[in-house]
């Protein structure tokens, strides 16, 4: 049972974001009968954690408890709350509120109401704020937890990566049809880019093209299941060479220098291409017949929904798919944060609560 | 019986656009059985003929008859053509050749074909070009010929300038779902703009919204169906005051400096903004979060479909959608052209071929 006072390694200043967590007690929000407490076991560590302990996105309010690829064990479970039972294998994404009355919000589109807020961002409509997973403990809405229970040959190390840097893949994807009949180009690989090219490939999509700015990280993207990579600074004609080859492009690449005029062409008529990857300045202007003489598509998405999670995760438990986890004690923190800093993920740090896993192997 | 010269109002240099066209004969496209020459009795005036003789878009090939809004009667009908026999009233949009075997030719998208055409614009497989509808007779492939005969509601003086500056907005209206469910911007009061306010009302849009600079054309807007508008330089606030307010724009503007950035702020979420203006420079730079927040839609459409085509003109004869149509005689053509660079349009010229139509009175 969960006291009133979490511990967790809590973001003070700006400083947190280059490793400068401190381990301690924080306020978690008052329980209420609809939440769910949750004993961490592992927490994915994301590119929007830093962000947000930095300020990058917006001004943060410290104390920060960061971390929204939360997998655990519900340990007390609200008396409203019917899915989920105390020692169930539970997962949260990024996500704790939205208003769940919307049209929206009743379409499987909750990442896009306006009440939308992240685990750790954001206020629910009683005034309190959620905390994050890199934490003992997480106290969530229910409607936000999703029980893990069918999807149990994933492991929670692999599974943790997929609640958000997986989710804001796979939702794209699925959404814009990647599949037998659609090829498919995964520009970057990152956290996000390494989970592209799996989802699309064991969605079954026709093609699956790595577009990176070297060959340096080939060798990766074919075991991860791409046929192919462009390589941009190395293939002076790639724009002309590949023009019109893929249907629907996911885009994690953020840098406002982006050529997104090259990248649209390279969309066969009709083609979408998404952007997932959130530049801090503003996306480059970019030749408008691209988009008119041939009706392709410029969209993006934001993370995903809860059906989508179960879709993916049921994928993953299908076909196998495997984040390439990254795991770091989460007493290590401040070392992971480090390592993330000097793009050493490769491809998705996993925080791992080494006494709560124990506890529960 | 049309000869092997035509006669029309032909561009010889790039002053043609300032109206300099010089009526004289010129080579039609030799004759195919698959053909059809048209007597022409109107034509509208479309930006892109004034773009295509300065070369603005790209260099031209003078001697250069331009014009696709054409209609006019069949006077000859090659023998593999079953759909239009001699005297009918028949129309030819922009668009006069593609590959027909492809699948976008093959799905209603062949304005998007790779082999697609202009009617005066690039060359046929034999080589030839058609000629354009500034012109006593056209000749044109069959297959791109629109009988006209289930639209006698329609004077041809008003249907003329659907044939290409209607169907460039009412393919996205109806491509993306403009009706009692949509919420339809137009952004752009002029050829395209007034044919975009009359096509989203036509079809039962639940709102539609001109988005002005000023309140010049305000009364303008209402009476051809506007339930609003928004004048972004008399409204400091309008960005915020009407964001998400709109589930479908048709962006008609087409300056390099347009805020692009607001104009995606006002859709709802998962709505579409359509660019069917083509500006010379690169679209602007704008926030990306405008798109992936609200899992908002940037796209472009060009022209349209003959299918499309059909659908227009049936709503048209069946709604009373009437061309704001501003009517020259086909030898004051040059004054025309002027009248077209003073933005005297108001708002879409058509060129009466005045023996031609008394012919057919």
């Amino acid at each position: 049972m969960a006291t009133e006072r979490f511990t967790g390694w809590v973001g003070k200043d700006a400083s947190a974001a280059d490793g400068n967590l401190v381990y301690e007690e924080f306020q978690p929000k008052k329980w209420e009968e609809t939440d769910v407490d949750i004993e961490i076991t592992h927490c994915g560590m994301c590119g929007s954690d830093l962000h947000t302990l930095s300020g990058g996105w917006h001004k943060p309010e410290y104390p920060y408890v960061v971390g929204h690829e939360i997998v655990g064990r519900a340990v007390r479970v609200g008396s409203k709350v019917s899915h989920v039972k105390v020692g169930d294998r539970v997962g949260v994404g990024a996500q704790s509120d939205s208003c769940g009355e919307c049209d929206l919000c009743k379409s499987g589109n909750e990442s896009y109401c306006d009440r939308f807020t992240q685990t750790y961002d954001g206020r629910h409509k009683n005034g309190d704020r959620s905390t994050g997973g890199y934490a003992d403990n997480a106290r969530v809405p229910g409607s936000f937890v999703i029980n893990l229970n069918p999807y149990d040959k994933i492991p929670s190390e692999i599974l943790a990566p997929m609640m958000c840097g997986g989710l804001t893949v796979f939702s794209p994807l699925k959404r814009y049809g990647a599949g037998p009949n659609k090829r498919v180009g995964i520009i970057g690989l990152g956290g996000l880019g390494h989970f592209g090219v799996m989802f699309a490939r064991a969605l079954g999509s026709a093609e699956v093209v790595l577009i990176s700015r070297s060959r340096a990280k080939e060798a990766d993207a074919l075991k991860l299941g791409a046929d192919r990579v462009i390589a941009t600074k190395d293939e002076p004609d790639w724009a002309t060479k590949h023009a019109s080859s893929l249907d629907l492009i996911i885009n994690t690449a953020d840098s406002p220098n982006m050529p997104l005029t090259e990248y649209l062409g390279l969309l066969a008529p009709m083609g979408t291409l998404v952007q997932v990857g959130a530049p801090d300045g503003n996306m480059p202007g970019f030749n408008g017949f691209k988009l008119l003489a041939k009706n392709r598509n410029l969209t993006g998405t934001a993370i995903g929904s809860r059906l989508e999670i179960r879709e993916m995760l049921q994928l993953a438990n299908d076909t196998g798919v495997k984040t390439w986890a990254n795991p770091f004690p989460m007493d290590k923190v401040n070392d992971a944060i480090k390592a993330f800093n000097r793009s050493e993920a490769r491809y998705r740090i996993v925080l791992v609560n080494e006494k709560n896993a124990e506890a529960h192997l």
